[in-house]
């Protein structure tokens, strides 16, 4: 297995994959900076993927390399932004295999393809564990950028996609469970996968671990002037919403019978905990979470003929989240994903 | 000794450090994104520091800061661009103590504060070594930016600062050696420092821990259309040099004697090699390697009245490097700092 070869050669090669023609680099991959014709409103954004924390060590490098890009990517979709450039930092140990690089440059460079976004930079380091850090710039639209803090009470919270695939996804792989960048699933030593459940655990297991940037739904909110406020689920909806709401001043019920919980968690064997949870406090779903003013509800109907998108709750005056379920409240507490609890799990 | 807090905490402490009421900041640190209102031609550039690689664990925080946003700096000032705007990605054990997250941020702001530059955006992940990964965005002025592409035969090659500091301060870390935010130089265990010596080795050891990005340097060569080339010496002397005549097309003699050797260099026992190797194959000098053709030589007059830069060769239209000393040429090899080589030193 061949392992890496000097970062000289690493570098040039870097130079000829990302070369560009686009207009607006005015210089790309292989000098000190890139130099580019940036829009006159700029979004930028970082987001980094650590091996061991953000992914395992078996995973196909072709999915995190997609993914290192697209998690910025939503970022830049919760802004209304449309990507741009992208640069890459990445971490390697010296005895990584020049196929996992192979792999990961795959995945990034198709990420980039999909959505037109062209790499300009990066930089290659020697490293214990493997990470890649991403930095993401996109054009905000003349409407301007969506924000956290732009939500009123009165106005509606929609979100998009479903809730808890990912969490599910994820209790998957730790469980050992795997898929590479073809869909293919494997089963843990001593286990199979049934033919009948093949397909779902693929699907759970591509929310996770090659989650896709709604994009094109951020920039219709921005630029239809549709959204007051949004967020990307990245964190679970109870510690997203939290967000949102500490931005704006607001507080937020969220109709239970409303959420859209993906249908697969009502049957799917050994979950860590109860569907309701997942779509709460479960990670990494990627959808965005945002409010609609009321006199903007009739755009709302566009979007939702295009998107997948559901009304959950409604902002209010209150400072506080709460969970409403057939006429009774529960608080919503600020849970969910974080890299530096100690008993992650 | 307190360890890191919650991620949440952690974010919030970081949108309170990092607030800005810069104008051309229009969302800052807190949201999914910022929002700038950038120049038209923008400079972009990322480079991470991982512990174990590129600084050791018992380095001063503060100067870990310091140096993740100074070596990007040192990017943009290679490319003439004046720097506006940093974001931070941060990897740290889940057991760092906060006061090592404390100093690095002190040292990050300070150097963020020295060039006006604003902190706009950032991730933090846990990871098993600390790392930072930085990425910088500047201006890049009307006469353009300057290239590694544009040295033409005839051209004279200038560098600025001394060559070979930073390799000696390493040598003195793989000694022992330790030098804090104030200068404080401490030896390894059973050596004292001398007094004679230890200004000398707190400034050996600044050049590595505390490099110095060229900046105002930079944007005078561009600004005033003096360099025709320009790349910061980050790999050692040979290296850049070969990136700088690769990328131009050219071959470049270096005259021997007119090498700012750094004066230190020759009576500092226990180097790992004599003071021409380190001067050419040390990396990290952080100074402007540059080039200026024949009718700009009138303007490097005022350059060279207010930086401390020196001649000391001239692009030609060989493919080669060569190192002229004496009237003899020896051939300068494409050798230097590698993350990736087995026996890194």
């Amino acid at each position: 297995m061949r392992t890496l070869p000097p970062e000289n050669d690493l570098l040039r090669r870097f130079e000829r994959l990302f070369a560009t023609r686009r207009r607006d680099v005015k210089v790309g991959v292989g000098d000190d900076a890139a130099v580019l014709a940036a829009p006159a409103s700029l979004a930028v954004c970082t987001d980094a993927l650590v091996e061991g924390e953000d992914f395992t060590s078996g995973t196909d490098p072709y999915l995190v390399g997609r993914k290192s890009l697209n998690v910025n990517l939503s970022d830049l979709a919760a802004m209304g932004a449309t990507p741009l450039h992208a640069l890459l930092t990445l971490g390697l140990p010296r005895e990584t295999p020049v196929a996992w690089l192979d792999g990961f440059l795959d995945g990034f460079r198709a990420a980039a393809r999909e959505h037109a976004v062209a790499i300009v930079g990066g930089d290659l380091s020697a490293a214990v564990e493997r990470f890649a850090s991403v930095t993401a710039l996109g054009r905000v639209p003349a409407e301007g950028p969506l924000r956290r803090s732009g939500a009123n009470p009165g106005d509606e919270l929609w979100v998009s996609g479903t809730l808890g695939a990912a969490a599910a996804g994820l209790s998957l792989v730790l469980r050992g469970y795997r898929r590479d960048r073809d869909g293919k699933v494997t089963a843990p030593r001593g286990r199979r996968v049934s033919p009948e459940r093949r397909d779902e655990l693929a699907r759970l297991l591509r929310h996770l671990l090659d989650p896709r940037p709604m994009v094109d739904l951020g920039r219709m909110l921005a630029e239809g002037g549709i959204a007051s406020a949004a967020i990307d689920l990245s964190d679970g909806l109870a510690r997203d919403l939290h967000r949102l709401c500490r931005a704006s001043g607001t507080g937020a019920s969220v109709e239970r019978e409303s959420l859209p919980i993906d249908s697969a968690l009502a049957t799917l064997p050994g979950l860590p905990s109860d569907p309701l949870d997942l779509s709460l406090f479960g990670g990494e779903d990627y959808g965005l979470l945002f409010t609609v003013p009321p006199r903007r509800l009739d755009a709302m109907g566009k979007v939702a003929a295009r998107f997948a998108v559901r009304r959950i709750g409604r902002m209010d005056a209150t400072a506080k989240l709460v969970l409403a379920s057939g006429g009774r409240f529960s608080p919503l507490p600020d849970r969910g994903f974080d890299h530096f609890a100690r008993d992650a799990g």
